[in-house]
């Protein structure tokens, strides 16, 4: 009787479900919207029928199930199962997730927040494949990583290690999401980078920047910074490049206290290619200390937006071929 | 027939070898000048004789030595057990430290860098007992640190994880001997305290800081900024508190992406005690994120000056008592 894994990936606009062989090769996959304004309780009984219809889509038993994954946003705790607040599910408040996933299908359970997944997933599956020593970053709305060490998630002490996007650049510097000044994620993310695009269009109307978003100031997104630069616009370029500064120190400073042999960065650094990624590079070896400077690669993540279902699937797949 | 440790600590200015039970009670100890200059050659084969007297004066047989650990001024590859060029060890480059002994004793040996085997002493022997996820900072006349992560050294790729002294927070800062500005080291050091006291005293004349360094400003040293600061002195105080600023920015960085459950501080921070430790944890609060910051604790680290001794018989010492 062949053995399957399921994975359950919660975000703040989508939930999918998928079921995988147990080498990670995901068969059949479910998706609806998550209108997480309902609550945990309207969520998570969603969750719990996607994931039977997905598996009585291609006729697979709960008793061929050999463990569920959840990648969800965090703060959570990956080991009682708890999911606080996460900014992207309000009303979630303390939700006893891995319990209740488990006492349902009585299979055992891993929940972990989304990047450190990711990261996981990275490692099996995408960019990190043959390394020991893996962080990869998400730089999109916010500036998360998760960092896989020695072939195991660094989780730390309450499931929070990887906060890499709040380590404090300029203490006086732009308010963050969270409360505090300079965070790298205030410099770096989407919003941030539009942000800064924006205060810098007010002073030069003359830049692909504002033609790419029909002349409207408020409407620039990071997407226009990239593709002005892409057309080599001066003004988007140096925003591209102030960019790549404060995430090269920020990675610089990340590789001095962790040491990886690769830093792959998801979603702009995808987009933005070489433009950003050779100017993060250079910083990185200028900031970080000489030999783990040596050791580190950086790298587009490579897994796209396949990474959310196998994020979940990485978390229960035995990584042993590694 | 009973089972030993050995325990070799090589530092800049002396060497030590110790014979431990095998649950790490230090039985007897031998010191020497390290006499750096003479080369690795002449350490090394100083550190032989060492071995063998040491387990000779209390008639421990080679046979009975189930291990031998290595704690050297870094940076050294843990895994190939080479040694590269320690600033401490002049004339010290590539030398296969790890070969060496385990060729000459036939036993084997493992070898860390001190700050990590210091981190791995104060988890099993000192303040770090007990806690899953412990981080140990030196802070003297630099600044490093080595990071327990679930009961295991997080060396990273060459072993260079932990640098948490050259994460740069101030990019056009003071020069560090690492070779890049604004490190944490180049201010929060010993030497850099003394260098801003230097500064400090310069323009304000009237400060028990100068009487403590007998009226002579280039006298001055780290020790007695903490004196005055003990004293009341309030330009020592605003030393201190810098300090503490720029010491609990770098740890809040540290905190919020390892999520540690203890931070350990050395020397200076076991000088200065809760006048610099105080404002440290208050910054820490502040600058690092909620969750990380409510699971760390930052104390003094508690092994003082056994901590070489101990650093080398961790390594080797089975933790699982702990």
């Amino acid at each position: 009787m062949s053995r399957y894994l399921i994975g359950i990936d919660i975000g703040g606009t989508k939930l999918a479900t998928v079921v995988a062989t147990i080498d990670g090769v995901i068969l059949h996959k479910i998706r609806q919207p998550t209108e997480a304004k309902k609550g945990s309780d309207y969520v998570v009984s969603k969750l719990i029928q996607m994931v039977n219809e997905t598996r009585e889509f291609i006729q697979v038993s709960c008793s061929q199930i050999e463990a569920i994954g959840i990648s969800c946003g965090g703060p959570l705790d990956p080991q009682t199962g708890i999911v606080y607040s996460p900014p992207n599910l309000p009303n979630w408040d303390a939700v006893p997730l891995k319990q209740i996933i488990t006492q349902e299908f009585n299979i055992p359970v891993v929940i972990e927040n989304d990047a450190n997944a990711s990261a996981y997933a990275e490692w099996q599956f995408g960019g990190g494949r043959g390394f020991k020593n893996v962080v990869f970053i998400t730089m999109s709305t916010g500036i998360g990583a998760g960092i896989v060490s020695d072939g195991r998630i660094l989780q730390g002490t309450n499931g929070c290690a990887g906060e890499v996007g709040h380590q404090i650049l300029i203490p006086d510097g732009p308010l963050c999401g969270c409360g505090n000044r300079g965070c790298l994620e205030s410099i770096c993310s989407g919003p941030s980078i539009a942000r800064r695009a924006k205060e810098a269009v007010k002073k030069q109307t003359n830049t692909k920047i504002l033609d790419l978003a029909d002349g409207k100031i408020s409407a620039i997104k990071s997407e226009h910074v990239v593709l002005a630069a892409q057309k080599d616009d001066p003004l988007a370029i140096d925003l591209i490049q102030q960019t790549a500064f404060y995430m090269g120190w920020g990675i610089a400073n990340l590789v001095n206290i962790v040491n990886p042999e690769v830093v792959l960065i998801g979603t702009i650094a995808i987009a933005a290619g070489e433009l950003l990624l050779e100017p993060i590079r250079q910083t990185v070896q200028k900031m970080a200390m000489r030999r783990p400077a040596e050791a580190v690669q950086i790298r587009p993540a490579e897994l796209g937006n396949r990474i959310g279902d196998l994020a979940a699937i990485s978390l229960v797949r035995s990584p042993m071929n590694n």
